[in-house]
């Protein structure tokens, strides 16, 4: 019997039916070579989005995905490797702190990231405000600076995943993104080629995420940790959520800052809290700590005795940037309006919305609308109430670094929206983490 | 406040929302002009399979359709129009019957049709059977023609619907044709282009029919009758059973000649059925008879005085055929070899499977398995007993008029599964009709 036709493959899914996992590999082939066409797979990831994947077909569509490229491999290294994606939040510089604390702990950590769209950040454009720093390195660099240091922070690889590339950009265009089994196939094709065995998975939910409640962040951790095992690497997933901006600074720079702040001892509670956690649960699952508790005095020690720090510095240095960013963030770029933002009433923080200051310091020039948008490293904002705070009125709720007072101007009344004040008390917004694996 | 992007509009349809009949004019214009591409449109159509569409869409996308090319308009003409669509099966040669027939009761009535493709015949193979029959004519003929006699059986004019022919073209390799809605739009965008004022609908149920149960072909009937009365034309659908072949021959020459017969009053009782009703429908509703019994009365006296015939000859005068073959079909093509196949054992005829028959038609070279097969005009099968038949071992079940001895042998071999002969009684097959509208 000769393989099912393309439209044969549609129809099947499109009936509720599955895809085997050779199917799958011959259409995903047959996409990236251009024997199916993208209308073809338009209405097949529309099929998906409808009818969904199983398990084993979501598998061997990020198997055929990674196959589809080159991956990573690390001859020669006598570190365990580790990996983590973020959904993706507002205010999220986690990776700037957790990877110089894992390198130190003895792991390898490469950190393939992306760049910020809409109301959410994105690390390279962070990383970027370090002057000189580089995030494209060639590859023989990045291998020679993981074998010394054990980090590095870098863009995506052109050569892993091109099938991804090709997917995204066809979902984007067509209405087709918001399929779980389609965003976790994305988000592990990339994990998975980039060869660490050991992955952590920071899934948010909240109006600042991409998943609004925390039973879709369920689903889709589930999933991704799915895949990661069926894989053959050591996957967990952290729930946290996306309410409030994680941390307190919003902005390219200003996060820098505050990531170095927390990599030396001092920043926000939240930040360093998410930092241990996923940490702790990358060490236990590579091996480098007997279990959750020893991790996190580990993660602990090496953030006090400075060990943290000095990866940092090194691997801002091997990326061309200045490393006395580490010790005197002042020579990072500021922004020339800082103003304030103030309760007009006393009472406690209600919401301090996520996506409401995002998009506040996105219309500031910390972000892009498309992604052809410059991005200004120096504006954004620094929010000081989280939910649950008492403020008296006139309190400042949060600084706005602007490059105009028109901009400034601009951000108060975009940020009058985000938060509420209530008269009654609130309680604190829970940060508790939910693992799953 | 901008049109919603091509995106948007995808993404309302995918969570089941409406697309405003603007929308839809606008998304199918920038389709057929090329702004939105087809991989836009097939992830629509796929939406449009999981969602369905409202009504107010539904006429919307057709009316849509038929914007985007010529509407035919009958100035001068004296009769009143009408037209007829039959959703496909197998041995259908109705139009052939009919056309005649109601040009003769006073109709105006251009059938365009299409050609066949699988197990279903079309209407212009069938005519272009006759020699020198031509269903491609120049528009100015075909109008001094339909004034003169009322009546032309053509092909689809290239000028009608353009949309309608690009949408199905696209709907044919993404797996999105069986859609009630879309299916319904492209019958009725060509009749509404056609320009009837009255419309019958032959809506097919069973093996050989795209709807294979009366409950399907039943929602498709009443969504193509509200688009009609929707467009303000007079609009009814006969529900018809295809589980055996209409009439008793399948094949293209012996489809005239079956038809001829008919309209000449011999031919089988359920074709001339099916015209009587198709018939009385339209010259109801076209006010060309005060009620169905008249109508029925009418028909049967123009077949009887051979007006019907006479408008016949004409037709395929004016059209470049050879009229003598209505009343000598001899001079139609014949197969070399004409074989019976027989009942193996006595009892009744359980089944004539019209999909079975269709097939093994199709294999004799009646019809074309891609559209640019050529058809033989002379080869195709006669069956000779219908389900409830009382029948004989060795009884001739059908004559199979074939090319060759080998065609013939494995026509009977197809032939031997499309027949089931049972022990019981049977009781014979329902042929009375369900009229909606």
């Amino acid at each position: 019997m000769s393989a099912p036709s393309a439209v044969e493959l549609i129809e099947r899914k499109k009936r509720g039916g599955e895809l085997t996992p050779e199917e799958l590999r011959g259409f995903l082939a047959g996409y990236v070579s251009g024997e199916i066409r993208d209308y073809q797979v338009a209405s097949w990831l529309m099929a998906v989005c409808w009818r969904g994947m199983t398990e084993r077909e979501t598998l061997a569509l990020t198997e055929a995905m990674v196959e589809s490229g080159a991956t990573l491999e690390w001859p020669g290294l006598d570190r365990p490797t580790v990996d983590k994606h973020s959904t993706g939040g507002v205010g999220d510089k986690t990776s700037v702190v957790l990877v110089p604390l894992m390198a130190a702990a003895g792991a390898a950590f490469v950190k393939m990231s992306g760049r910020g769209l809409g109301h959410t950040g994105g690390t390279l454009d962070k990383l970027e405000a370090i002057p000189g720093f580089r995030c494209e390195l060639p590859l023989d660099k990045m291998r020679a600076q993981v074998l010394r240091i054990g980090a590095a922070l870098v863009g995506q690889s052109g050569d892993l995943v091109p099938a991804d590339k090709k997917l995204y950009a066809l979902r984007d265009v067509t209405g087709t993104v918001d399929s779980i089994p389609l965003i976790a196939g994305s988000i592990m094709s990339k994990k998975l080629a980039g060869g660490a065995r050991s992955i952590v998975l920071d899934v948010k939910w909240g109006s600042g995420a991409f998943m609004q409640t925390l039973d879709e962040a369920r689903v889709l951790a589930r999933t991704l940790v799915r895949i990661g095992e069926g894989a053959g690497r050591s996957t967990r997933a952290v729930l946290s959520s996306m309410r409030q901006p994680l941390g307190r600074a919003v902005g390219n720079a200003l996060e820098i800052r505050e990531a170095i702040d927390t990599l030396r001892g001092g920043g926000p509670a939240d930040l360093w809290a998410l930092t241990l956690e996923l940490g702790a649960q990358l060490l236990e699952m590579s091996g480098l700590a007997p279990d959750e508790a020893t991790a996190r005095a580990r993660l602990t020690e090496l953030r006090d005795s400075g060990a943290g720090s000095r990866v940092l510095e090194q691997l801002i240095e091997a990326q061309h940037g200045d490393p006395r960013v580490v010790e005197n963030p002042d020579i990072l770029p500021a922004a020339p309006v800082v103003r304030p933002f103030t309760a007009d009433a006393e009472g406690w923080i209600e919401a301090a919305d996520a996506r409401g200051i995002g998009d506040a310091a996105l219309a500031l020039g910390a972000g892009r609308r498309t992604k052809d948008d410059p991005v200004d490293p120096a504006v954004g904002i620094v929010v000081r109430a989280r939910i649950g705070d008492r403020v008296q009125a006139g309190q400042p709720l949060a600084d706005i670094h602007a490059r105009t007072d028109a901009d400034a101007d601009a951000a108060i009344e975009r940020l009058r929206t985000a938060f509420a004040l209530s008269t009654a008390e609130v309680a604190a917004a829970d940060d508790s983490y939910e693992t799953i694996g």
